[in-house]
């Protein structure tokens, strides 16, 4: 296609640099934990040696949109295919990157604990959110990591959104322990239950075993809910 | 700075295109109405003559920041500084531009009608929804639209938002009007002044003529509804 002279100059302009982060939760022993990656103790990096959410450059040869680069960089950090995936929202601006104006796509992930860490050439850690929130990450990503965990406790109270931290099948209990975790508060066990049951999110799964030992009825989350996790609003161009 | 190799071999990835496009809603004669821009008849343009949502490149010179530049193109359009800004989302792709790989980050704005419409060079006009929603607007903006629609009715029921496509001060049956046209049905009179005062949304502003040349008291949103408009988690970064 030829570019008339307006277009070539549109096109010329300097552009942003584009990035993707990914804020990705888990649960483990019982704790909200999100994954963090070390940056290279090279100076001519920006914020050397500090810890980082998991992101880089959308590769414009490599990945057909913001979700499938998300879904790179989060399958390359845990290994994980296609657990939850959201998009939480961009940040952009002329001085959160010191190599130029970028703006970021932030997305949050939401995985069982992976059994073996595949996190490559980049030292990477599940760091209980606490600990996280005290560290001073790379870039604006204490900003992303608020939103991240604002977005999930808000809705909590009133989706599936837990069970995505669990293996399947999972019981009751241990289902109202990932919501219990993650709001940071204590829930009542009939009413929990009755909730779960009432909103129909869950499948039976066969009797496993439970807490102590004793048998209990394993449940999985409901096809259904797995569909509709990308809300049209947020789901990008795929 | 100095650049180590690897920094520079990142920062010269071919980046993708950025842009910003805002969905603007008012409401005019009773009905939700988006403000449509015309493109260049110019077959060297991609979609040339097609309509599309206002919007355009960021221009790292110009745009502190990804909200700045919303507001910026906001301005230009209808000549409004500090209206409902809020973020919609990221769709980014190689396809939808046949410029190149491209990503947008979408706004959605309400705005009371504005007096005059400083258009620009551009032909723009206000469309009421049903016939913008028939018109197969240029890129994916009948995706970004129709986003825009479902997060503004799903977020209505709860909140203040339809005051903003009010000039002020408004009487209490012209605000439900608003929330009618937005939500696309009637609501019962005394349930939605009793939500409206509970709610806590209003301050009043003095009698006016409200309809049928009869006083009525008038209102304003409160300040403290103006201050929470932009949520944490899609804030840009200013």
């Amino acid at each position: 296609m030829s570019l008339s002279r307006e277009v070539s100059r549109s096109v010329d302009f300097e552009r942003p640099l584009v990035t993707v982060d990914v804020v990705i939760f888990t649960v483990v022993d019982d704790r909200l934990c999100v994954l963090l990656v070390r940056r290279p103790d090279d100076e001519d990096e920006p914020f050397p040696g500090r810890w980082a959410l998991p992101g880089g450059f959308v590769d414009v040869q490599q990945d057909a949109s913001l979700l499938a680069c998300a879904q790179r960089k989060l399958r390359a950090k845990t290994g994980v295919a296609s657990p939850y995936l959201e998009q939480l929202g961009s940040w952009g601006d002329a001085k959160r990157d010191p190599r130029g104006w970028s703006s970021t796509h932030a997305y949050f992930a939401l995985i069982a604990r992976p059994a073996s860490q595949e996190a490559g050439r980049t030292p990477a850690e599940w760091l209980p959110l606490d600990q996280a929130l005290r560290r001073r990450l790379a870039f604006d990503h204490n900003v992303l990591l608020n939103a991240a965990i604002e977005r999930l406790r808000g809705k909590v109270e009133y989706t599936s959104l837990p069970a995505f931290l669990l293996p399947e099948p999972f019981t009751l209990p241990q289902l109202q322990r990932v919501y219990e975790v993650v709001l940071d508060r204590a829930l009542d066990k009939s009413a929990f239950r009755k909730r779960m049951l009432d909103a129909d999110y869950l499948d039976e799964a066969g009797p496993v075993t439970g807490d102590h030992g004793r048998p209990a009825m394993g449940y999985r989350l409901r096809e259904r809910e797995r569909a509709t996790v990308f809300p049209r609003g947020f789901k990008s161009g795929e």
